[in-house]
């Protein structure tokens, strides 16, 4: 094989076409492989094999410095630079991240997992470049999905300022995650329909020089546009038509379903296992069926995600349901947008749900202040995933407390169970008095068999689960349950009665019931499934911090863990029911 | 006066075109004598009165909604709409904030003080009025410079895809606050000068209908304008030219200076003042000297800004000094650029300074998680304003140590003085393991008169500044001064010798020292500049436990608060040394 051949970009210099092009299809096979084993992004990876090995043949990486977007689509790259065994011997699949990474590789740049940062980064690297008085290319490669985000935007109008060498390799896949969304692709579609001619042009407008590549998914022809460009003086975006889940058909045909997949997708001809469609209710059916039904006898509903809608199964079904672009509104990879397009319907008297990841709130923190809370908007927000994982350190879910709950006028809420998550979502609904958030538990479903029909207009009012003496546990959302294995330990094994509360509110204190504590504990615990600093069990450290009461806060340490397991992290954390009944007898 | 007829939108429609140009001078009077015996926004509110009379004239407000851009230009939508007096009186010059504000009026629908916002914020509203049935036009007002923005970008890609009513009018005064930065502005630049029919366009390449319209300083021209488009059943771009500053000579010709005014800046005939150029030294002046300073030998280094220069001193001289686009670098408005591009800089072997507001560094989150510290880059951010004031709801400089300090990675920095502030700029400019922020002391300069030899790479170090016992004062930043007033107060009247203490670092604790604190004190105390939730305090609070120390955190309450006088907060908030000390007497 001559993969077998490949150990740095160096040796693909060696081969003829006959020889890359045949490379190109066990590159594909290998990745189809891996990728059906472990799980991961398919689609985009299969589509850009050929333009990164005509890249790789052109340029000199690493003195040329190739700096991807996402990184969606680097498994080809990273065959290419030294880390094929991750593709090629199973027994290796897990040891790279999907990610690009300088910790393995020097021809990666940048560990980078969010959209639309490869061409600020690239300029950084490019005007460092000139100021130093070093050479060499510098390649940022971005999809076209990558270009609804502002900050991609934001990139591409400074880049084509500099006075000097970039190259900005935009692969056309004409697909985001879900389908893209906006004016601009109508442009796009205009650029590969006229064959990069058409006098209007998104790139050309924001004053870049322009080359158009109609056919990605060929080696010799992308040899021939990059070395056109290499050493390019100015900054120029090439322009690469290319297909998505290319060499795959189901993955060419369904590139929605193939953009990212589970383990065992495929069967061992590389056909769609079919599954039998029977999901049991869980946290996603939860929320679609509350839109679905809402929407019905209310017009002014709206589902709104920003090119994620598949993580909270705003699947093809729901989608219809609501009527694309009418209940249903995909913004695109726009986080930014998305929250002050659902601030304002809010305000103007409609009643927006905006679906979105912990990790991905991320990017909206000024829009959360000022578009949203300052202006008291009652939107609905539910966030997703949030929760300490075993993901890549750029997927981690643990930062949306400290980001959301420390921001005035936002009531975010906890669930813990399923009939809790649907009165929420009812109060949400109702409810036209404050921004609120729904941190949606992750998980399995739990359910209580009991309808809850607290009243959450009656804000900051916990729940005590169990009355008890000397230790309270605050165990906040997802980790409530673990708050009850607590109890139980220290119930069974050593005949204490700890009290139990379910606080719901993260964004407030239950004054009353905090200070009631004082008359018969002398220790209260909170747990959360996220990062302990500035999160909700400080400020509960906080109220009693001039009370004899001791407090431990209980979460994830302040860090950016990469793919550790998830045992693993507990145990680093303490939050096992041990460690936490071993600490908790230490103060009682 | 015709302004005496004006109480209301309608008002205007009883008007001749002469009588509309009559106001039109008449309100450009009042703005320049209110903004300068207040100070404000002058430039962007001069260039925009004659569109503004024009708009009103023609739409319906507030059955036609009018959405402004971070309302730097509102001044005369606000003497049309019921709130002359605010202009006309000079009793009443302090009564109405400097930003649109639906508590003031019917005809404000949103409180905005952040840039590029307005798109996404009217495709909401228009959505919203689609949804329920509703009629009337929806128009968004945003200026030439918010389009540098990611966020406006994110809006005008979505909003071109609404099936209905949205003008956007973009008023073009070829300026940001600075200077435009980006090729965008070659394409506003082409359009201008071709009357708008450049087949090269960028509203049109994100999908919109465009019109152009060649002198929004010419009432009956834009009157006929907006008859065009009022109505119209899609999306569409109105592109205004106008001039900045308009009426006044001295802002026509020197926009940046007369973007933003200090009271008193213009004599009685409306001619600037001249100072005489001799500023006291301060946190600005120590700023631009030490990096000029190193830039001379050092050409890696490279000062950064998201388009307020002149919030940090960043003036013409230091800009020439360094180089436009070579070792000076404004990126417009463009925050989240402005972090990736520093990052990629940082860890390409620069030495990259990037000044910029702590109100404005909320537009940054995600970038400062993933694209700087997740890599690790050792950038410096230099954060101005960070402080507790009576600023506008939408500038307080409160947010930023919750926003910033619980980031993995991320050392946050916070001197108390000239010395110190010179030494962790020194620091920044060696060190190469972080990212690092240094919170910029914020008023009146405090110098120690002693060089400062610590040696910040040993991390979270604090400084006792007097050893004491029974309390210990921990006062961060801008407020260890108040620390210091505190403790002079509990020695003179109280005979009480508290521990005193500079903590310096935000972003960590200091074990050992808060650990032998133990021994001889049973409180202690925090004082910060900025919110208490997610901030410094309750760190040390968390610290303490699983102890008998007790802990009370000063600082802002979690609230938006808006122009309230700076001795009113602090009175609120507990914040005198008389309060502070009473409430310390209490627990010791």
């Amino acid at each position: 094989m001559i993969i077998e051949k490949i150990n740095e970009p160096n040796d693909l210099k060696k081969l003829t076409i006959e020889e890359l092009n045949n490379l190109a299809c066990e590159m594909r096979q290998f990745i189809i492989k891996k990728v059906n084993t472990t799980g991961g992004h398919l689609g985009p990876n299969l589509g850009i094999v050929e333009t990164t090995i005509a890249m790789h043949y052109v340029f000199n990486s690493p003195e040329d410095k190739i700096i991807y977007d996402v990184s969606h689509q680097c498994y080809p790259h990273k065959i290419l630079t030294g880390r094929k065994e991750c593709f090629t011997n199973c027994d290796e699949y897990f040891k790279y991240s999907g990610y690009t990474s300088p910790e393995e590789s020097c021809h990666d740049l940048f560990k980078v997992g969010h959209t639309s940062t490869s061409v600020s980064l690239a300029l950084g690297v490019a005007k460092a470049r000139d100021l130093k008085g070093d050479k060499g290319n510098v390649i940022a490669l971005i999809g076209d999905g990558s270009l609804s985000g502002g900050e991609a935007y934001e990139g591409f109008n400074n880049a084509s300022c500099l006075n000097g060498n970039l190259i900005i390799v935009v692969n056309d896949n004409d697909m985001s995650i879900a389908e893209n969304q906006g004016g601009l692709y109508q442009n796009l579609k205009l650029l590969r329909e006229t064959n990069g001619v058409a006098e209007l042009n998104f790139f050309k407008s924001l004053g870049f020089d322009y080359l158009y590549a109609d056919d990605g998914n060929n080696i010799q022809k992308m040899i021939d546009v990059f070395k056109k460009v290499k050493d390019s003086n100015h900054p120029i975006v090439v322009h690469v038509k290319t297909q998505k889940g290319h060499g795959l058909k189901c993955a060419e045909i369904n590139k929605e379903m193939f953009h990212w997949i589970l383990p065992n997708t495929l069967d061992d001809n590389n056909e769609q296992i079919q599954n039998n469609g029977n999901v049991p209710e869980n946290y996603n059916s939860i929320t679609t069926d509350f839109i679905l039904n809402k929407a019905k006898d209310d017009k002014t509903v709206v589902a709104i995600t920003p090119a994620t809608p598949g993580a909270y199964g705003f699947n093809h079904e729901f989608r219809e349901k609501l009527g694309e672009n009418k209940q249903y509104i995909d913004v695109g990879i726009a986080e930014e947008h998305a929250i002050a397009y659902g601030s304002a319907l809010a305000k103007s008297g409609a009643k927006p749900f905006l679906a979105v990841l912990s990790s991905f709130i991320q990017r909206t923190y000024d829009q959360l202040s000022q578009d949203l809370c300052l202006n008291n908007s009652p939107i609905t927000l539910l966030i997703y995933w949030g929760a300490i994982t075993n993901a890549d350190a750029t997927h981690l879910g643990i930062f949306d407390i400290p980001l959301m709950s420390n921001i005035p006028n936002l009531i975010y809420l906890a669930p813990t169970n399923k009939e809790e998550y649907q009165a929420m979502l009812e109060y949400a609904y109702k409810q036209t008095a404050h921004p609120l958030a729904i941190r949606v538990p992750f998980g399995e479903m739990v359910s209580s068999g009991q309808v809850d029909n607290t009243d959450y207009s009656i804000l900051n009012k916990y729940k005590v689960t169990n009355n008890g003496e000397k230790v309270a546990i605050i165990g906040l959302g997802n980790f409530y349950h673990l708050g009850e294995r607590v109890a139980k330990n220290l119930k069974e094994k050593h005949n204490i009665n700890p009290t139990v509360i379910n606080p719901k509110f993260i964004t407030g204190v239950d004054v009353e019931l905090l200070e009631s504590l004082n008359a018969n504990h002398n220790l209260v615990i909170t747990l959360e499934d996220g990062v302990i600093d500035g999160g909700f069990g400080e400020k509960i450290t906080r109220f009693y911090g001039n009370s004899n009461m001791k407090v431990l806060n209980y979460g994830a340490k302040k860090e950016f863990t990469d793919r550790v397991p998830l045992d693993e992290l507990y145990k680093r954390y303490r939050l096992t029911p041990l460690q936490i009944v071993e600490d908790i007898l230490k103060y009682i």
